[in-house]
């Protein structure tokens, strides 16, 4: 037997003790996971600088060696993550509906862990401790796969998290790190059907896309963001550029942040100038159609594959529409299906905007930085959903449920 | 563009008119899909006819023939089973849960289509019809793919069908059937992740793996269904009996069939006789473990892939056990998630068995056999779900919906 399907084995061998724990007593284990980071961050930041130095050896970017430093601030943060994990309600054993048959059975409807959730993700640290929380609040094992290059770090991390557990009653079986960091190694977690419930990736597309592409265990889908912010005719003028700039830079990096603005031709005759002027202020680099590169200067002109790009940076593609529906159609071929916004005055425009998009969340006179957990009030989140399937949008600890019917009789049978 | 993918697009290409119609323009192009299919018995009955031909000169077997086969009274009942479904509520729009958050924002979980439904199938022809009405009457674009066998009849139906639609305001572009019967025709729908978004396969055990095994499009995976009834020391001598009959053998071909019966054995000193004289009775054919060898003539030694086997006929595993932990550890090695049963007088018996078997419906003192949409009141059915993302258990018309959230603000950006 492989080394991964060792751990996928240990993990699953967990399941049902880790599904019967008391809230108390998970909310236990997550406190010793926090007490114990914060208590080991020399050893784990002495572990983390091995990664660093083989990444600087092997010529990691300046991007990537950020997102995989720690310090002492980082693991404190980490830290207070798995607390605030640990405030959130327990959606376990919740009642979703309870009714009755006309022969007398009685059915109720409960919430049950999700099951074995393997996570793969690339290098960020955080999100080692962050899953393991989330997945342990929920009842779940969980196997983790985080990229090579962090692997030292990752390793610490559950090595801290493991002696913490080790103190309490949640068993330190059902948290699991992959240790072949090998390419074959993850090739066949993707088709652990018989002891991974699902699969849940993070990090870039086309980690994503080949995990979609190959895993035969059901994936969550978490989200390629090609957001827009349409400003339609009517559009309160400070709003429109407000939320177009906000979507744009508040977070650029980010999957709810807005790729293409859309622009009412009406509207843009009288105030796509000031959108311009405080893009260009933010330093947000423009790529426009015909219409743009007319009426403004410094604009690059926009092709076809602008429109499917997710930018992830201070950049934006700006298209004007003659209408509505203009916009509706460019959102349809294009859109990721994550989050669309409209901004007008005119609750019909809205209401057509979000009956036609097919996405997770679309918004009215709002920014489409909101689809997030915390934003939604979920607390922290595992990811965001863009399939249609189980979940969908911000993914908080109901999201790494599933349920199960009990049915009570006394003697029922079928006639 | 191959065959299928051009199939799959025209049902997409009717995704966003079919989600937005009303329901009475829905249930409208139900009724003319049921009279449809009376009005027209002759003509499918006579492509019926073919196929039937084809199949004897092709040797399938006689089962498979019984299950090809159509009637003037099987299409009748194919065209009531269109119409029960118009009669179930649509849950297309549905509010699933407002809030507001701090901010103001104001946020709607509302419940919309799932996408492209692809349906692949075996030999039954009345899945053609069924799966149509309950994917149509959820907003959902169909791609059909039955099974060769049932070629001509299929494509009947669904002509039938597409008239139908001509005269209704329901796109008939929203209901395809693959023509091409090929194995690759087949495997390319599993990975047309852009068109698809979901894929159900019905039938046997093997036709469901292979589809979750090869599909990159996401499944939703039903059936294989070893059931079990677990007769507790305390049971019911009657209930006990009854419910273990019922299960066995009231359909034994369906998945909420019991396929093993778990004895504890100081119910099995007193009342196991009874139980072996009703299945016998009933024409069941036993197989046991040691403990009903010795004490029980006529019982074929179980062995331990009978505990595996999912016979779908008469025929049972019986296995006597010294413990309720015994029991739940059986159903845990060798169980498949779908129905399980306990038969008890002890509440805290059946509390401890239903907590601890993670399956889709857990009975205390009823048959296995209600896991069902009928009998659990969803109204038809597309399938039982054993899978634990989307949904569990018997998938009616809300299995085949997502939800979208739709948040209206009044400007406000993320700070």
């Amino acid at each position: 037997m492989s080394s991964v399907m060792k751990k996928a084995k240990a993990a699953k061998s967990a399941k049902e003790q880790l599904a019967l724990l008391s809230r108390e007593e998970k909310d236990d284990a997550l406190e010793a996971m926090a007490t114990a980071l914060t208590k080991e961050a020399s050893w784990i930041l002495a572990e983390n600088e091995k990664d660093m130095q083989a990444g600087r050896e092997n010529g990691l970017s300046e991007a990537l060696l950020d997102r995989l430093a720690l310090t002492k601030e980082r693991i404190h943060s980490i830290a207070e993550g798995v607390r605030e994990v640990k405030k959130l309600p327990d959606p376990i054993g919740d009642t979703v509906r309870t009714w009755e048959r006309p022969n007398g059975i009685q059915i109720e409807e409960v919430r049950v862990p999700l099951g074995v959730i393997g996570m793969i993700y690339e290098a960020r640290p955080n999100v080692t401790a962050d899953a393991s929380a989330l997945c342990l609040k929920s009842g779940n094992p969980v196997l983790l796969r985080g990229s090579s290059s962090a692997f030292q770090t990752n390793k610490a991390i559950v090595d801290v998290l493991h002696r913490a557990l080790d103190e309490t009653k949640l068993p330190s079986l059902a948290l699991q790190l992959v240790e072949d960091t090998s390419r074959e190694a993850a090739h066949e977690m993707l088709h652990l059907t018989e002891d991974l419930d699902v699969i849940i990736p993070r990090g870039g597309a086309s980690l994503i896309q080949h995990v979609v592409k190959n895993a035969s265990v059901p994936v969550l889908e978490t989200g390629v963001g090609n957001c827009h912010v349409y400003i339609d005719e009517s559009a309160d003028d400070r709003m429109g550029v407000q939320i177009a700039v906000n979507a744009k830079t508040d977070r650029p990096s980010v999957c709810n942040a807005c790729e293409t603005v859309l622009i009412h031709r009406d509207w843009a005759d009288q105030y796509a100038a000031s959108l311009v002027e405080e893009l260009k202020a933010k330093g947000v680099a423009i790529r426009g159609d015909d219409y743009m590169q007319a009426h403004f200067d410094g604009i690059t002109p926009a092709e076809t594959n602008d429109w499917h790009e997710e930018y992830l940076n201070l950049t934006v593609a700006i298209r004007t529409v003659p209408s509505l529906n203009d916009a509706i159609r460019h959102i349809q071929t294009y859109g990721t299906g994550h989050s669309e916004a409209i901004v007008t005055e005119e609750t019909g425009a809205a209401d057509e905007f979000m009956a036609r998009i097919d996405a997770a969340a679309l918004y009215h006179n709002a920014s489409t930085r909101f689809t997030d957990g915390n934003e939604f009030g979920f607390g922290a989140e595992i990811g965001i959903s863009t399939q249609k399937m189980h979940v969908r949008g911000p993914m908080g600890l109901e999201a790494l449920t599933a349920s199960k019917y009990l049915v009570r009789g006394n003697g029922q049978i079928k006639e």
